[in-house]
C-alpha cells in the first residue's frame, strides 16, 4: 500500500496505491461521504469491477443509491455528444453541486467523466478510479480532462483537478497483456527523464511488474505519479518541464499516425520512440553506449519493439513529424537524452542523426 | 473614464468604462497584441457595434484577419449546440491556445462565448465587451460562463475569469429603454443591499441615468462592478454574502415563471421584487417607513413598476416561490432589508409579513 499527496494548495488530493483498495471503502470514503454520487463507468470495466465498486460505495455513508452511467467503450465515444448524455442523466436525477461524479475505467472514461464533472453546473468534485496502467501513471496527476472533436484529439477540454485518485493494483488482472506492456512503456520514461534511481530500480522489478507483483506495481506507480507531479509542479515555475514528458512521443506519434490510428497503442508507439531517441541521442554524442544500451534493454523486457514498423518509410516519418513541427510555431523541437534521467528540449539538433535513427537497420541490442 | 481592476491575484483583469472604449484601441489592444482574434457577438448586435470593434481591431496589432462568428439572438440558442459550432469555428480557423475570444453583446453573447472560451483547448483568454447595462453591471465580475440545458437554466458552464472587460456607454445609445430601465434595477440593488452613499448618489442622478449622461453612467457603472467585486470576494471568506446579490429575486423569479419567461424582463421582475422585498421589511419592524418610500420611489423613477402583475395571485406566488424553496434545502429564505445599504439573508421571517405583502392592494408611493 502506498499513498501520495499531490500539492496543489487548496485543491491538493491524495492518491492511494495498493491491492483491493476498490473493496476497502476507507479510500473512498472522506471524498463521497453525505453526497450524492454518480458513477461513470464503460461496458467493458462495468461488468469487470462495477460490483466491488459498488459494494465498497454501499459503505461509504452516500445518500441515495449511486446513479450508474454505463458508457459504450472506445475513443470514439469520446466527445462532446456523450458529455451531454452524462449531463442530462445528472438533471434528470437531480443531482446537486455538493454531488460527486466517480469515474471508473482507463483514461478514455476519466477524460470524459471528469470533464462533465467540471462542467456540471460550473464544477462539481469527481474521482478518479483508473483501472488501467497507463491511466494510473498518467491522468491521475496533472488535472487535464476533455474530449475529442472530428477536427482534433482533446481539442474540447478543461483543467479539474480530482478529489482523489483510488489505484486498486487488483484491476491489473483483467487488463490485456498488451496493455500492461503499454502503460509500462510511460513508467520507463518517467525513469529515463528524470529519475535514474528508479530506472535502476525498473531494472530489477521489471519481471516482477510484468507477473503483476502487488508490491512492486504500486511503487512504481508512485513514483510515476510523484515524477509527474513534480513535472507539472516544475512547470508552473519554470516553462518546458512539462514537454519532457514527450519524450519518444514525437516518433511514436508518427507511427501511431503512420500505422492507423488504433493499431499500435499509444504506448507501444512510445516504447519504440524512446528507443529511437536513445539512439539518436548516442548518434549526437549526448548519450554513452552503455545508457543507451540499458535504455533499449529495459524497453525490450517490458516486452515493447525497439524498432518502428517498417510501413512507416523514413519519408513517411519526415512527413508526419513535420505535422508535429507545424504546432510548435515551425521548427521541429525533440526531447532527447544526456543521460538515464535527464532529457532536453532541443531544436538545436543534428539532422543526419535524425536521417541516420530513420534509415537504421535496427538490431535489438 | 472610469477604471476598475478586479483583484484576483494572478487572473486579475481591469474593466475600463466610458464613451467610446470601443473605438479606442488603446483599451484592447493590451489584451489581444500578437493573438488572433475570434469575435463572438449577434444578429442583433452585431450590425450596431460590430464595424466599430472591426475597425479597432485593426489598430491592435492582431495576427491575421480576425475570425468573425454572429450567432442568431435570443436565450433560446444558449445551448450546448451553440458553443459546439463556435468551437467548430474556431477549429477550421486552427486559432491555437494563444488565441483570444472577444464577445461583443448582452449577457446571453457573454456566457456562450465565455463558455467557448473556458474550454476551447482547456481554456483560452477571452475579453468582454458587454453592450446591455444589465451585462455591463452583472455578467463583468464574477467569471461565471455556461448555457442552459432543456432540464435546467445555466446548469452546463465554467467559472472563467475574463482577461479585460471593455464597456462602452454608447452602446446604450441603441439599447431599447425598456432594457435600459431593467438594467437600472440591478444598479439599484447594490445601493440597497450595501452602499448606502451610492443610493443617495443614484437618487440625485436616477434622471441623468436614464438621460444616457455619460459621467453619471460610467460612475454608476463603476460602482456597481466594484459592489459585486467586493462581495465575490467577501464570499470567498465569508459564505453567504453573495446571497445578497438575490435582493429582489425570489419575489422576481416567480413573476418571471408566473407570467411566462420572456414576458417581464428579468430586471423588470427584480425591480418589482425589490420594492415587495422592502414593504415585507417595513411589515417586520425591519426597515422604517421613510427608507421603505425612498426605495420605490428611486425603483419607480428608474421606470419599473412597484406591483407584481395581478395575473400572478398571491397562491402562485407560494407555489413558485416554494419551488426556490426546494433549492435551499426546504426552507424558504429571502433577501430582506435593515436598512437602505444593508441587506440580510433569513429564513426566519414573519409568516404573515410574507402573506400580507403578497395579498395588498399596492400603491405607487
Amino acid at each position: 500500500m502506498e499513498n501520495l499527496n499531490v500539492e496543489l494548495g487548496e485543491r491538493s488530493y491524495p492518491i492511494h496505491i495498493g491491492p483491493a483498495t476498490l473493496r476497502d471503502p476507507q479510500w473512498l470514503r472522506p471524498a463521497l461521504e453525505g453526497q450524492r454520487v454518480a458513477v461513470v463507468t464503460n461496458e467493458t470495466v462495468g461488468p469487470l469491477h462495477g460490483a466491488a465498486l459498488r459494494a465498497s460505495l454501499g459503505h461509504c455513508g452516500i445518500r441515495e443509491e449511486p446513479l450508474w452511467i454505463e458508457l459504450p467503450d472506445g475513443e470514439v465515444h469520446k466527445t462532446l455528444t456523450t458529455v451531454e448524455s452524462i449531463l442530462t442523466r445528472l438533471l434528470e436525477a437531480r443531482l446537486d453541486r455538493g454531488s460527486r461524479i466517480v469515474a471508473l475505467g482507463g483514461g478514455v472514461v476519466g477524460d470524459i467523466a471528469g470533464f462533465a464533472a467540471a462542467i456540471y453546473q460550473r464544477g462539481i468534485d469527481f474521482v478518479q478510479v483508473p483501472t488501467t496502467l497507463l491511466a494510473q501513471v498518467d491522468s491521475s496527476v496533472g488535472g487535464k480532462t476533455g474530449v475529442n472533436h472530428p477536427l482534433g484529439k482533446n481539442m474540447i477540454g478543461a483543467f479539474h483537478q480530482p478529489r482523489a485518485v483510488i489505484i486498486d493494483t487488483d484491476t491489473l488482472k483483467t487488463l490485456p497483456e498488451r496493455e500492461l506492456r503499454a502503460g509500462l512503456a510511460e513508467v520507463i520514461k518517467y525513469g529515463l527523464i528524470r529519475d535514474a534511481e528508479f530506472f535502476a530500480w525498473l531494472e530489477e522489478h521489471i519481471d516482477a511488474l510484468r507477473a503483476l507483483d502487488p508490491e512492486a506495481l504500486a511503487h512504481a506507480i508512485r513514483r510515476s505519479c510523484a515524477c509527474k507531479a513534480e513535472v507539472v509542479a516544475a512547470d508552473e515555475r519554470e516553462s518546458g518541464q512539462r514537454a519532457l514528458l514527450n519524450l519518444g512521443h514525437t516518433f511514436g506519434h508518427a507511427i501511431e499516425a503512420g500505422m492507423g490510428y488504433g493499431e499500435w497503442l499509444h504506448g507501444e508507439a512510445v516504447g519504440t520512440g524512446m528507443a529511437m531517441a536513445a539512439r539518436m541521442s548516442e548518434r549526437m554524442g549526448w548519450l554513452d553506449t552503455a545508457e543507451r544500451e540499458r535504455a533499449e534493454a529495459l524497453i525490450r523486457r517490458a516486452g515493447l519493439s525497439l524498432e518502428p514498423p517498417t510501413a512507416v518509410t523514413p519519408q513517411r516519418f519526415h512527413e508526419l513529424m513535420a505535422i508535429d513541427k507545424k504546432v510548435s510555431a515551425g521548427r521541429l523541437r525533440l526531447v532527447l537524452l544526456r543521460a538515464i534521467g535527464q532529457a532536453e528540449l532541443t531544436d538545436a539538433f543534428d539532422p543526419a542523426a535524425l536521417d541516420a535513427t530513420l534509415h537504421e537497420d535496427t538490431r535489438v541490442a
